[in-house]
């Protein structure tokens, strides 16, 4: 069992990161042949180590947001870091509800006989090691932490450094658990140094210790990542995610739907930024739509059409179409008719979440298919785009990359898979 | 539509390349929503065009093959090259082969209903653009367009330039078949120039244009690919494959599967290159084995037991273990059980292919479990290691990473997914 408290804190950022690879990469050996029962075991083990350690988490707690309130950061940043009991109480819940969630390694994605009677499965396994690069939401540590585990991945943990005492009072807890299950303490790993060389090492792989990373945090972070790393990352740079309400939309739904894909959580990456109003909607629908935002508090920028309806509509410019404010703020257009709502979603968009309402089954299948997103709805609100809302239990983040995982990245998206092949002595003709 | 042949030959490299990349985002838009029926049509079109063209296909393979000769290219490579009737009849029959395989686009991979009534659905989609970098062989040019467009993918083909009046010659015929099916013809493009800057563009991923590379040839290739790329790759650079005879293997069936393994062709990925023969098998098992690759022309290099053997074994040196033969050459070493077969192969593999041979199922099946291989086989050849012997009908290549294709990459593992959200009005809870 590799020991990372063993690492000499003289060493240099690199050989503490290297070392930080080495380990994991035999942990997500054993893992893969981990039971279910022990990854299981060990998650409540922590859930039970976190509760009890609440004091101390709290006390470590403490002297980060102390530190950051020196530093003159923001109340919502201070927010975000900030632990109590309740947070604590939440966060070990969360490991309770992983562990609670079906194992996907092992379970046989397809299995068939080929004619020379070879017996074909295809299996799923985990993907290796994965390294998770956050900021200051101390929370993260076990979240993600937990589910690397449940999906039979070593994690490496590389947290901000304003969260780092919350972060490490967390993860000794996570490191309890392991050892209650006997696994090996280096399934989760938090890199002890705050030397901001760590992530580029991790960017970087880790000589091929790392199999993805995935980025927690907002967009300058995202972007580094998805620009310097030279191993594959599961993420989202943007949601700038659409609602289009069709000619055949119900009036009712979708003033009902627009206001809480804009307003229930402004700040979601799947929160609205952008209302298409077919120009084809009875006229009073154009009207209705921005007065309800309007009245709900939102800010509305408005193309020409839209900014008639009520002098509260500020003029949108171009690149109104291009953000994610993140806030309540929406940009309206008027488009004719569907096919130029998919054109300007493939223009603007970010393939993250768009959604059409529409009574037209026809229109509605036609957007479905056409337009390019890891989520696209009918009839539903884009703040939907949740991976506890898809039923997968938790999520990892949502990713809008089309390669392996797109959409909420859960525990299943954590695993790759192999092909299992039985025979008899088969061999190939020659 | 976008007319690849229009491009301004005077045109920069740059400008040519970044043309192209634009044009075939375009076609992936309208491929994506072709029917299968369109995608069919234009592969048995260009089957059809290209039977009528062979005379015209050879006389532009001639002029590339008299050209190789006078490079003084070795006879090997000249026999990659060539295309005579049979020939070019097998690349018309696969491409109506690739007609005849289920359209992986639009199938459900999943479906299920949340508690709130919302209709969750996973639908196989393109992947977008797929750039294709070949050498020596214009098959490819058939091969890997068609199976682009069968799973609704533009192809951006780039062969190489001792092919590239045959590799033009086939490409006529397949844009014939787009024309046909009024499908858009930059949905299979061939790099029109020789430049070697093109490959470096191409793996800059064309400002975004190509979704993924997948190199066709030989190790510098993959290597230079695999280094290079900015965007993902399906690849594999080694396929060190490893055949482990275990103490409860069936002697015969042992001979037979390790001769198969081997020498049936030793030039493929999926050659074993490695034999392990467990140190307690009974005496007679590894000289056995050993004298019947002897016998069967191989040239052994063996470990301290192996070479007690036979004295035409030679001496296995550590770079062996490591080796990548492509030939009629093996690597033979004895290890202490299954155990240290799993270490070996952990240790020296390429994660491609590995198989075991014993009657016991147990061994098997922890050998099955615990080997982090794409494809891992008990009782059969390791020369299954293909797309057709696994029944996906035509493969692309063989991936070893574990990102989105895993093992053979047919036209299924060329497809990514979305989420489709089926409401009537459904909103989040505030």
């Amino acid at each position: 069992m590799n020991k990372p408290e063993r690492i000499d804190k003289t060493a240099s950022t690199e050989a503490v990161m290297r070392a930080i690879g080495e380990s994991a990469r035999a942990a997500a050996h054993e893992l893969a042949l981990a039971s279910t029962q022990a990854k299981n075991t060990a998650l409540r083990a922590a859930a039970e180590a976190l509760r009890k350690a609440a004091p101390d988490v709290i006390a470590a707690n403490a002297k980060d947001v102390a530190a950051a309130k020196m530093a003159g950061r923001i109340d919502a940043f201070v927010d975000r870091l900030l632990l109590e009991e309740t947070r604590i109480a939440a966060i070990a819940k969360g490991l309770e509800e992983i562990a609670e969630l079906p194992d996907p390694v092992g379970t046989v994605l397809a299995e068939w006989t080929r004619p020379n009677g070879l017996k074909f499965q295809r299996v799923r396994v985990p993907l290796g090691v994965i390294g998770i690069i956050y900021e200051s939401r101390p929370n993260v540590t076990a979240d993600a932490g937990a589910l690397a585990l449940k999906s039979g991945n070593a994690a490496i943990l590389r947290g901000g450094s304003e969260s780092h005492n919350s972060s490490r009072a967390i993860h000794a807890c996570l490191v309890e658990g392991l050892k209650a299950a006997k696994l090996p303490e280096a399934a989760i790993q938090l890199v002890p140094t705050t030397d901001r060389a760590a992530v580029g090492h991790m960017l970087a792989g880790l000589d091929g210790a790392i199999d993805v990373i995935v980025p927690r945090g907002g967009k300058s972070l995202v972007e580094r990542v998805q620009k310097e790393a030279r191993v594959p990352v599961f993420a989202h740079l943007e949601g700038i995610c659409h609602t289009y309400v069709d000619r055949d939309a119900d009036l009712g739904m979708a003033v009902r739907v627009v206001l809480n894909a804009k307003l229930r959580r402004p700040g979601i990456c799947g929160a609205t930024e952008t209302l298409l109003v077919d120009s084809g909607t009875p006229p009073t629908y154009l009207p209705t739509l921005v007065k309800a935002l309007l009245d709900g508090g939102c800010e509305v920028r408005g193309d020409a059409e839209a900014k008639k309806v009520d002098k509260r509509v500020k003029p949108a410019t171009q690149a109104d179409w291009s953000s994610e404010y993140l806030d309540a703020i929406i940009a309206v257009k008027v488009v004719d008719g569907v096919e130029a709502a998919i054109e300007h979603i493939a223009k603007y968009g970010t393939q993250h979440t768009e959604a059409i309402i529409t009574a037209n089954t026809e229109t509605a299948e036609h957007f479905l298919k056409a337009v390019d997103s890891a989520i696209v709805l009918h009839n539903a609100s884009t703040q939907f785009a949740d991976g506890g809302e898809f039923g997968f239990g938790a999520e990892i983040g949502i990713a809008t990359g089309k390669m392996h995982a797109r959409g909420p990245v859960g525990v299943e998206q954590l695993t790759t898979f192999k092909y299992l092949v039985r025979g008899s002595g088969q061999t190939r003709p020659m």
